[in-house]
């Protein structure tokens, strides 16, 4: 039975796709959409084909990026001595809010995991290692997901990487800032003990 | 700081302007979109732009729909003798999926709220006058809502029909199936008990 008219019942389809949107948020969202102002409407769908049109991956570091290289690479005021090897373009956006960190990045879109049949040559590790040649590139700060499948990324890496005579550094795990021992799995109770520091 | 490519960041912003998307939940839809398939993405944007263009809301009923009169409106199937008046479409959405109401709608768009400042004349009050002409009618339900506004809504349209000699009802309110007295508050217990029946 359809209880919609039929560009309505598409659209709610099509919003239901989407990562967290089930069929109620889609079947609201389709509501609220049909009461949008016209060219508020018109913004939406220009903004979702302008990045479908504009937005493509930094030949470089493989970040999102509607000019190549990306401003991050081609910029004058980045120090190019150290690269933060991350796994996706979100956690690019998250370094930068963080304010702290200038060097470049570089991104891997993807995690080495045999379970999920994916390999070295699927991520873009090679890539990485073409930018080791400069020779103004003191540090690969290794900045993978603290877990099973970031963790095997890293170590393969930091492999690879040694020998080239490249500072190689991991980011530290432990107990969250505001966090409560008493509440912390044990894996990071001992990774944060591992990585005590003298004061 | 502009952590993102322009068209992402223009995404972000469009995005979180919908009901219910803040902006985490924006950024991960739009990081979503820009790993869409392109056809995909384009069925997306042409759904939306799909209901802005044929939807619109049926002279006779004021539901939304593709063409006008809407297929409620135009069945032959339908039991012409029964309106029932709700306060959206989405209401309609809801009386249809319980599959057991076969007669017309009217869709008033609001409920009278002095608070709002919108009066009988803001909602589509007169447009259910002008179909109680019709000689095949013979009830008019009132299912808005149960809170101040709808109860309002209804009283006001009741005193106009009443007068017609056109049977008027109200949709009951009490305890909802699978609830628990214990829990009720004390206005539900009080319908449900005033609208107590022989068994």
């Amino acid at each position: 039975m359809n209880y919609y008219a039929q560009p309505i019942a598409k659209l709610i389809n099509e919003l239901s796709k989407l990562p967290g949107i089930g069929n109620k948020t889609a079947q609201r969202l389709a509501f609220f959409i049909v009461n949008m102002p016209k060219d508020q409407a018109k913004d939406l769908t220009e903004a979702i084909g302008g990045v479908k049109e504009t937005i493509g991956l930094c030949t470089i570091c493989g970040n999102l990026t509607d000019k190549d290289p990306c401003s991050i690479c081609s910029s004058h005021r980045r120090d190019r001595s150290v690269i933060c090897v991350v796994k996706d373009p979100r956690d690019v956006v998250a370094m930068e809010k963080m304010q702290e960190y200038n060097g470049l990045y570089h991104v891997l879109h993807g995690a080495i995991s045999p379970m999920q049949g994916i390999g070295p040559d699927d991520i873009r590790i090679k890539e990485l290692l073409s930018r080791l040649e400069d020779d103004e590139l003191k540090e690969v700060i290794l900045a993978t997901n603290p877990d099973v499948e970031g963790e095997a990324t890293a170590m393969y890496i930091a492999r690879l990487i040694k020998p080239l005579g490249i500072l190689t550094t991991r980011i530290a795990h432990g107990i969250p800032v505001g966090g409560d021992l008493e509440y912390a799995d044990q894996i990071t109770l001992q990774k944060s003990f591992e990585g005590r520091r003298e004061v």
